[in-house]
């Protein structure tokens, strides 16, 4: 099969072509294109008619060369098929062409962990770097802190808040569970906790505690999760299959949730009669009728146009306060805690 | 809150910053950097030290002015937060890396309809352009034509195949599930339908219908819906609510099979007893507990796998025929059509 015409590589013009053309040194039309450059007014006048003949344009590239910037954003997700990464990656894009910033996809490999990465990363020509839902290790903040240009953490936060962070207010999000599930009715609480190095799991978790302590209950069970349907599944067997089982379960996101509630229904166990349940996160599955699922939902756009407006800052001024942004959680209200 | 010293903007070294060290015009040092480039050995050894010091090194994207190539490849998405989307771009962006393509996120607004945005698309300086999961129209098939560079479609294609094209066999997954569901005795057939433009849903019905046409079954019923969870319910309450209520099936996704299911289980139809279902797509939520949901599941590593290796071969030679490659769907067999 022969290549059809409409699939040849055009040749992009560059300015190479234009100094050839012209007879000049390549410096000098890089010069002419840039505003407050030293060349001659007739010169200036000369290559840019050559350059408009040849449909040469001086790219944003070009550019970042010349002033040591290269308007790429690196953004790294380490799971980007959970939704809300998903989302947030989608939102984050849009929200940084339209300022002319150009995001760099730079995933993780599936089992790759970001603290052993993170150096292969910093070698792309980025001039900052977003990390979506990272896993936080002191090694990751120290080789972060040392890298010289920003990075900046998405829904997770560093020790001592030692990088940029924008995130969901996982804190207010675990009290509001708690105060939520309370008002029911609820009077014996269970957790069902995420991966360890989440730093809003923790924060998830002591929202919850603190709200129960001060409504005067003991500390909730604490059953262990990693975020996946699987250890849901796990979490409901141990949580309901056997004595002192809760009245009501929290759940440090929607997909466990809904793994306790498909072993619930299994059981014979009414939601939300014997047992009710709230998630994190508002992925679609929990609007499902089959669910219903009461939860927290993050306030996407939010997040992203605050990670915008200060990459935009640093680009203008090379430097920023340590930003460190907490965004309301919102509680959406659906059957799983409350009888139709 | 003064800025701490580690977010400060630390400037990148640029060949120019080498060349006023040396003394010499800054294409002196690009060529010095450039294998095959005329300069004297002695100075491209005093220019290589100079860099050294100063801790220059040309990157990717100076390399790609030299060669009109900036290998950035444009990546759009419609629908980023579809599970199958995002787990291409994963997939695609880890292959890309791998063989030094960078991944350029150029995500669509979410009303965004790609035939209108994709000249703005063609002005970010991309080698080639990936679109996910596009709507297929004329007028999109026609610029995208007319650029000049390769655009690759992922499962979809062009009509009269005239953009590479790289996608799942959607035909031969509609062909396998009307062939399961009559293994299993289904008598009655329907098929819950999914967007006009998406060509991926064609291609389902088109191998769905043959399959039941060759077993000697008069066509199946036809319902409209949207991919969205929302018209599965509705393509629900138009089959099972009724007389004449089929006894299996095909969904042109997943998401729509669930809302199906759904409404069965309100309705007291037993699944898979009274009612099979077969989805597509293999998304987590097909796999969950109450769902267990029978479907097709595409093979994503060989789409990005075959993606990545049509992008470097255009990088290589500048052009390559032109690629249409199906990937074989396989049947994930769960019990909406398998009474246990």
């Amino acid at each position: 099969m022969s290549p059809p015409k409409d699939h040849r590589f055009r040749r992009r013009v560059t300015a190479w072509d234009v100094a050839r053309a012209a007879g000049v040194n390549q410096s000098v039309v890089s010069r002419a294109f840039n505003a407050g450059s030293r060349v001659a007014p007739e010169t200036r006048e000369r290559l840019l008619a050559i350059a408009k003949e040849l449909g040469y344009a001086p790219n944003a590239l070009a550019r970042g060369l010349l002033t040591g910037r290269t308007r790429l954003i690196g953004i790294t997700t380490v799971q980007i098929n959970s939704e809300i990464s998903s989302r947030l990656l989608q939102n984050l894009g849009l929200g940084l062409l339209s300022v002319d910033l150009h995001p760099l996809l730079l995933p993780l490999s599936p089992q790759g962990v970001l603290a052993d990465e993170i150096h292969r990363l910093f070698t792309f020509d980025v001039d900052a770097l977003v990390l979506v839902s990272a896993a936080i290790s002191p090694a990751l903040v120290e080789a972060c802190t040392a890298w010289g240009r920003p990075v900046i953490l998405l829904n997770r936060v560093a020790p001592g808040h030692r990088l940029h962070s924008i995130r969901t207010d996982d804190y207010g999000g675990g009290r509001l569970a708690a105060q939520h599930l309370l008002e029911r009715g609820a009077q014996s609480l269970a957790f069902v906790s995420g991966p360890a190095d989440a730093t809003n799991v923790q924060a998830r978790r002591d929202g919850f505690f603190a709200a129960a302590e001060a409504a005067g209950q003991p500390p909730p069970r604490i059953v262990a999760g990693d975020f996946a349907y699987p250890s849901g599944v796990v979490a409901g067997r141990t949580l309901l299959g056997g004595p002192g089982r809760p009245d009501a379960v929290f759940c440090a996101n929607d997909v466990m949730a809904l793994g306790l509630m498909d072993v619930a229904r299994e059981l014979g166990i009414r939601i939300p009669g014997d047992l009710q349940v709230v998630g994190f996160d508002d992925i679609t599955a929990a609007s499902f009728a089959g669910y219903s699922l009461t939860t927290l939902r993050h306030d996407l756009d939010i997040v992203a146009a605050e990670t915008v407006a200060l990459l935009a800052d640093l680009q203008r001024d090379g430097e920023a306060s340590l930003v460190d942004r907490v965004v309301s959680a919102r509680l959406i209200d659906r059957r799983s805690t409350h009888d139709l």
